[in-house]
C-alpha cells in the first residue's frame, strides 16, 4: 500500500510530473507504444496482483452496502482485464499524434512557418469508481506523449494502485519516467481542492463523474477544465421518418444501457406521423418497462392505444432532464423546426437524432443542431471514442473550446508555430 | 451616447447575442463578408462622427494627464482608420472558415463520421485603450459566424461606441442582426464581475490588456478564457550563429517596439561566441540607449569593451522578467542545452529565437522549446496575427488549450460531429 499523499507531497509529484513530461514529449513514438504492449501483456500474464486488490475493493465496497449496479462497475476479472488489455494494444498501434505538421506557410518575406502537433503537459484527472478509466487516461496520456496525475474513488484506490504499479514497471522496461503516470492516494478530499489551485503545474484537467463533481471542479480549477457527461438527448422522428427504423433506434437509445450520458432522455414525434408511430413505440417500450414522461397530444394517443406502458404527464422538469434510467419525455412537434428550437433550448449540446427519409429535413437538423454529436438515422449510443475509432477516451466534451464530443489522442494535443528565416527583422 | 448597461440589461445582452448567434452561424460567407466590406467603406467615406468621438476622448485623457505613449494609441486619425479599413477588406477575402470538413471517418457498421467547422458561439472580450481592437475583435468574430459583446477601456469610450454604431449600420446593411456586435458602455467594474459569471450565455471570454486584468480575468471567469500577452522572450546565439545576423535580429526585436510582449527580454549567449558578438552587441544597443543587466561573465567582457553602454548586474529578479522597455538581461550559457533549460525555467511560453548556421542545434531548440512560437534566425517580434498570415488577430495565447499564438478566424471556431447512418444500433 503507497503512502499518503500529503499537499507537499502533492506539489512534488506535480513538478516530478512537469519534468516527465520534458522527457515524454521529445520522445519516440516507439518507446511510448513500447509501454502499452508491456502493460497489455502484464495485464493478461501477471494479473494475480490487480485481481487480489480489486477483491478486497470489492468485498469493503459490498460490506459498505454499495449498489449491485456499481458493485458491477467496480469488478475486474481475468476477462475483463483481457477486454483492457486489447483496448491497450489497439492504442498502442494508433497513429502517432505527436510531431504532424498540421499547416505550413510561406510568407512574402521569406519566413517559413510550420504548425506542428505537440503534446498537452501535464493532465490531471479526478474520476469515480471504474478501474478501467485508470488505464485508459493512462494509455491515451501515455501515447500523445502527455504525463498525468490521477485521483480515482477511494473504493477502487487498491484497484488503481495495483494498476498503476503495473503501469510504472512497464514505464521502467520502456525506459521512460515513472512519475510520467503518478496515483494521488489520500482519501482526503482537501487535496483536491489543493490540486485545482496548481496552474502552473497542471495544463488540463478532466473531471469524470457525477454532476457535482463536473460542477464543483469546474466552478473551483485554476486551469482549463473539460466539462462534459451530462447528455439530456433527443431523438426526433420528422415526418419522413421509417417507421421501424425510428422504432428500432429510440427502443436502443433508450433500453441498451439507461444509465449513461448518451442514453436517449426526450422523444420528439412530427404530428403527422404520431398517430401511427405512438402506439407501436407504447407497445416496444412497455416490454422493456420504460416510463413515458408526455405532453398532451402524445399523452392522449398513448392512453387510448398502450395499455401496458406507465405513463404521465410531463411537467416542466422533464424537458432537458437527463434520466439515467428507465424514463424518457415524448413531445409531438409540428415541424423540423420546432423539434430544432425544442432543443436549442433544452438540450445539453451531447447527442441528439433525427430519424427521417427526407433530404431536407436531415439537412437542416445536421447543420442547425449545436450539440456535439448530431446524428441522422442512427442511436445517439454511439457517442464514445471507441465507436469514433479513437481506441478509447478520456471523456466526453459538451464544451466548444479545444474538444468536442469524445476525446482521444489528438484532443490531448497543442501545437506550436516553428518560423525558420534568414535573418528576417521586423521593419 | 449610449444609454448605461446595468446587469439586468446585460442579462438581456447576453441572450441577444446567444439568439443572434443561430442566425450568424447559419448565414452565409457572403453576407458575413459584405458586412466588413460596408464597414471598411464607412470607414473611409464617413469617418467625422468617428474622429468628432475620438476628439473627445482625446482631450479628456489629454486632460486627466495621459501619457504621451498612451495618448498615441488612443488617436485616430484618417490615415489610421484608411488602414484599418484595408485590414477589414483583407479579412473579408479570407477564406470561410466554416463549414470546412476536418476529418471524415467510414465505420465498419455503414456509420459515416463528418467532422466539421463551426463558429464558436458567444465571444466576450474585455479590453484596454486601443480603439481599433473594437474592429480587430468584433470583425474576426462575424467572419467566423460568432457573435460577440465587447468592453474596451473607459478612455476610449466615445469611439468604441462610434465604431459599434458604424458596425451595426453594416449589420443591418447586410441583413444580419445588429445584436450579433454589442458593446457594454458601463464604466462601473462591478459589470465585468457580473460578465465573468454568465458561463451558460459565453463561450468563451478574452482579456486583453495588462498583466492585472489577464489575472483578474483568468481567476474570476467561470467560462473558458484564452489567457496571453504576456512575453518573456529569449534571443540565443548559438556559437554556429553568424554574428552580423545575430546583432541584427537582436536589435529589431529589442529596440523596434519595446513595448509590446513580443520584444526581446533576455539574451543568451554561447560562450564560445561571447567574446566576439558582446562588443559589437553593446555598440548597438548603447545606440539605441539600450540598458544591459548582465551575469557576471558579459558583464566582465562588457565592461572592458563597451563604455557607452548603461551596465548593472543581473538580480535573480531580471531572469524571467518582461522589461516593455530598453533594458535587456544578458546570460552566457555553455551549450545549446543550458539554453533550452533556462526557456523552460524562465520563458512564459510566448515568443524565443535561436540565431545559429549549425542544423543540429536549430533542430534541438525547434523541438525542445516549448513556446507558442520557436524562432530560428529571425526576430520574435513577427509573433503576430498580420504577420502569420491570419488578417488580424483577437489576442496571442500563451496556453496551450485550444489555440497557441495570434488567434484569427480558425482559432475562433470549434467542430461538431455528423453521423450519418441507414438505422444503426449500438449492440
Amino acid at each position: 500500500m503507497a503512502e499518503l499523499v500529503d499537499i507537499a507531497n502533492l506539489i512534488r509529484m506535480a513538478e516530478e510530473s512537469k519534468a516527465a513530461f520534458r522527457t515524454l514529449s521529445n520522445s519516440s513514438n516507439e518507446a511510448r507504444s513500447i509501454v502499452l504492449e508491456h502493460l497489455s501483456d502484464s495485464l493478461v500474464n501477471n494479473n494475480h496482483t490487480i485481481l487480489e486488490a480489486n477483491k478486497e475493493d470489492y468485498s469493503t465496497a459490498k460490506a459498505n452496502g454499495m449498489s449491485d449496479a456499481m458493485l458491477d462497475r467496480l469488478l475486474l476479472d481475468s476477462s475483463r482485464l483481457q477486454a483492457i488489455a486489447k483496448d491497450l494494444k489497439n492504442i498502442s498501434k494508433l497513429d502517432d499524434p505527436i510531431g504532424e505538421t498540421i499547416e505550413t506557410r510561406l510568407m512574402d518575406n521569406g519566413l517559413s512557418l510550420e504548425k506542428r502537433r505537440v503534446p498537452l503537459g501535464v493532465i490531471a484527472s479526478i474520476y469515480e469508481s471504474r478501474p478501467n478509466v485508470t488505464v485508459d487516461i493512462s494509455a491515451l496520456c501515455l501515447k500523445s506523449g502527455n504525463t498525468c496525475l490521477m485521483r480515482g474513488g477511494s473504493e477502487s484506490i487498491n484497484s488503481n494502485l495495483a494498476l498503476v504499479d503495473a503501469i510504472h514497471s512497464s514505464l521502467l522496461e520502456a525506459g521512460l519516467p515513472q512519475s510520467a503516470v503518478q496515483y494521488i492516494s489520500n482519501p482526503d478530499r482537501s487535496l483536491v481542492t489543493e490540486l485545482l489551485g496548481l496552474k502552473d503545474h497542471v495544463d488540463l484537467l478532466i473531471p469524470r463523474g457525477g454532476d457535482s463533481l463536473i460542477r464543483f471542479v469546474s466552478e473551483n480549477a485554476s486551469m482549463p477544465v473539460v466539462t462534459g457527461g451530462i447528455g439530456v438527448c433527443h431523438t426526433y422522428v420528422d415526418a419522413g421518418a421509417d417507421i421501424d427504423m425510428a422504432r428500432a433506434i429510440i427502443i436502443n437509445a433508450k433500453v441498451q444501457r439507461p444509465t449513461v450520458c448518451n442514453a436517449l432522455d426526450t422523444i420528439l414525434v412530427h404530428t403527422k406521423i404520431a398517430p401511427q408511430l405512438l402506439p407501436l413505440l407504447g407497445k416496444d417500450l412497455s416490454e422493456h418497462q420504460v416510463e413515458l414522461h408526455c405532453d398532451q397530444s402524445s399523452l392522449e394517443i398513448l392512453r387510448a392505444t398502450s395499455p401496458d406502458i406507465i405513463l404521465k404527464e410531463a411537467v416542466h422538469e422533464d424537458w432537458g432532464k437527463e434520466f439515467l434510467s428507465l424514463v424518457a419525455a415524448v413531445k409531438i412537434v409540428d415541424s423540423v423546426d420546432s423539434a430544432i428550437d425544442h432543443i436549442a433550448i433544452y438540450g445539453s449540446g451531447h447527442s441528439d437524432a433525427i430519424v427521417t427519409e427526407d433530404n431536407e429535413s436531415a439537412v437542416r437538423f445536421l447543420n442547425e443542431v449545436d450539440s456535439c454529436a448530431v446524428y441522422l438515422n442512427a442511436s445517439t449510443r454511439f457517442t464514445d471514442g471507441a465507436e469514433f475509432g479513437m481506441g478509447a477516451e478520456v471523456g466526453i466534451s459538451t464544451q466548444k473550446f479545444h474538444a468536442r464530443g469524445p476525446m482521444g489522442l489528438r484532443e490531448l494535443t497543442s501545437y506550436k508555430w516553428l518560423i525558420r528565416g534568414t535573418g528576417q527583422i521586423r521593419g
